[in-house]
């Protein structure tokens, strides 16, 4: 009817490569310390969004894959916020909202769907209130990573320093164009991740007594990725790209309790890369994990069907370099919305996905 | 014959509380910190060693369990350092060794058999050489660990400041009969570990980014164990235990390339302890691993056997409590080797181990 907005958001994971763990302030999202993420190609791996405000409406709703999900809290501190600053009158501000969102790779696997999916959610109702300023910010509202995905190629979130949050904001290091990297996604359980991260990460704050040594030396990482991003320097990428995933899961394992995320397969991959790269006398291949067990590979074009042969030697599986299992139903997204939200091109590609 | 002198020693494995991790000097053996350790109960768990010196051997010559085993480096400083403080004269100082060992737990579980092995030795050898003076050290220098076991109950093994390390000595905290406790040694995996501890503890030296952040958290964590072991407060020695060791597995997954000591079964059991503690409302059990992959629970007497049933239905085995296997041949031993090396009574009772 005349009496209803629509509008269409898309958005692709995001891999940190400097990885964001532990807020200064959980209410805004605002973290302890910058991090570097790449995103993946969007053509490959994407979230699409359908965001819809009518005053037929009774109450705020959102659906993932054509399944009614819980509206968040952090969903509604996005609502909220877009509401405060809606550009079409406060008629539209009051009416409720439907969300349709769609993962176009397994949203089980834990492969940072959370990065893509409140990023779209984000741009996609803050075009519902016409006003795209502070997008960082509302994007960060919905989940710390999602601010990253604004971006294609590689980007940093800035922690920040301002109580308020303002300063808090993620801006692009390099297009996506700028360096043709891939990542070999290894998916090593499906299953739901035996800590969620917010929880996790507070306790992490609250008990790890090395997480202040990881902040300390986090400056000097941060600059010898920038540097390895602005000089293509794939060695230095990955090795940052690993000690820093060694790191972060080593303040999860002094985290007390504990935080455990990756498992023996998770390991035996990463004992692998390290193999291969001692053997093949250069870095071959990098990797870093997230707050999950699935590992995720760097690699150079040229090296990917090397390391791909090698993984399958090594777990005696049938694919590696493939697809990313179903695609979402984009049929009635307008054709215009592909790369919305992001603005880049020559996205990296996410080559392949396979069970370890 | 007239020709040859005979001695005997035993000692049992330490279980550290506080992780020794880290060398200031690797000739000499000394470590970056001190750290704190409960000896098992001999009469479960022992090394029984006999020395025998004569000069008509040809070479120096070391059997564990009755087979032929590669006379190390760390063995050949013990045996130098005890040739040269020889109170027999110049002609026994000048003869070969041949050194059987015997161990009454499996030796391939990986349950510290180094402590207590280099520990006997450097016993046994010490009582060849009439000296039993500097044992500290000369047990340090077979194993870092083997110094500990030089006490019943438990000891402190003091870092020192000295280049030469003189004062890099272990002492007694507290007698084995000031405090009863037990252990449940769950044995994960018997195989050998992945990495040799003294590589691993070099490449953490040389690559964490975190270790001098556990270094400089230890001297209170180290104060704190003291006063536990001093009141005999089980809930703050499980609980400091339990983090130091969570610590010492972050400081090696932040090596590089990191290292892997704890399996999926290892975590499991560890997660198993921190569930039964939230859900008794207190601290039943504390867990610590070493250099491996077996988990080794603290307990109150009153409480093993709640623990070990617990355990039971948590992991569907048939006994937790039980013997510790084949024992040693101590046929051969005199009846007065028992309890020599250690000088304490009624030792800290290791109850029971099972695979998990």
């Amino acid at each position: 009817s005349d009496e209803s907005f629509i509008a269409y958001a898309a958005a692709a994971p995001n891999l940190a490569l400097i990885k964001y763990w532990g807020k200064r302030d959980s209410r805004l999202v605002l973290p302890l310390n910058n991090s570097i993420s790449v995103t993946l190609d969007d053509q490959l791996m994407r979230t699409v969004t359908m965001a819809t405000a009518s005053p037929e409406f009774a109450e705020d709703f959102v659906e993932l894959n054509g399944k009614p999900v819980e509206v968040t809290d952090r969903m509604r501190a996005v609502l909220q916020s877009l509401r405060q600053r809606c550009q079409r009158g406060q008629d539209l501000a009051s009416w409720k909202v439907r969300v349709a969102t769609r993962n176009s790779f397994p949203t089980a696997a834990g492969l940072a769907s959370s990065s893509s999916g409140l990023c779209a959610f984000a741009v996609a109702v803050a075009r519902l209130a016409d006003t795209l300023r502070w997008l960082s910010t509302v994007a960060r509202l919905g989940s710390g990573s999602a601010c990253r995905s604004l971006f294609a190629g590689f980007a940093e979130w800035s922690a920040g320093q301002r109580p308020d949050g303002v300063d808090s904001t993620a801006s692009q290091l390099a297009s996506a164009g700028h360096w043709d990297l891939r990542v070999l996604v290894c998916v090593v359980g499906a299953g739901a991740k035996s800590a969620p991260s917010t929880q996790a990460m507070a306790r992490t704050v609250a008990t790890s007594s090395l997480l202040p040594a990881r902040l300390s030396c986090l400056p000097d990482r941060l600059a010898a990725v920038r540097e390895a991003v602005a000089g293509r320097d794939f060695a230095s990428l990955a090795e940052m790209s690993m000690r820093d995933s060694n790191c972060l899961h080593a303040v999860c394992a002094d985290t007390y309790p504990p935080v455990h995320y990756l498992t023996d397969a998770s390991r035996a991959i990463i004992d692998f890369v390290h193999r291969l790269n001692e053997a093949s006398g250069r870095v071959v291949l990098g990797y870093t994990a997230d707050a999950g067990p699935n590992v995720c590979l760097l690699a150079q074009p040229a090296d990917v069907h090397l390391a791909a042969g090698c993984l399958q030697r090594a777990f005696d599986i049938g694919q590696v370099v493939g697809d990313l299992g179903e695609a979402a139903d984009n049929s009635k997204v307008p054709s215009d919305w592909a790369g919305d939200g992001s603005g880049g091109e020559g996205r990296l590609r996410a080559t392949g996905s396979n069970r370890c």
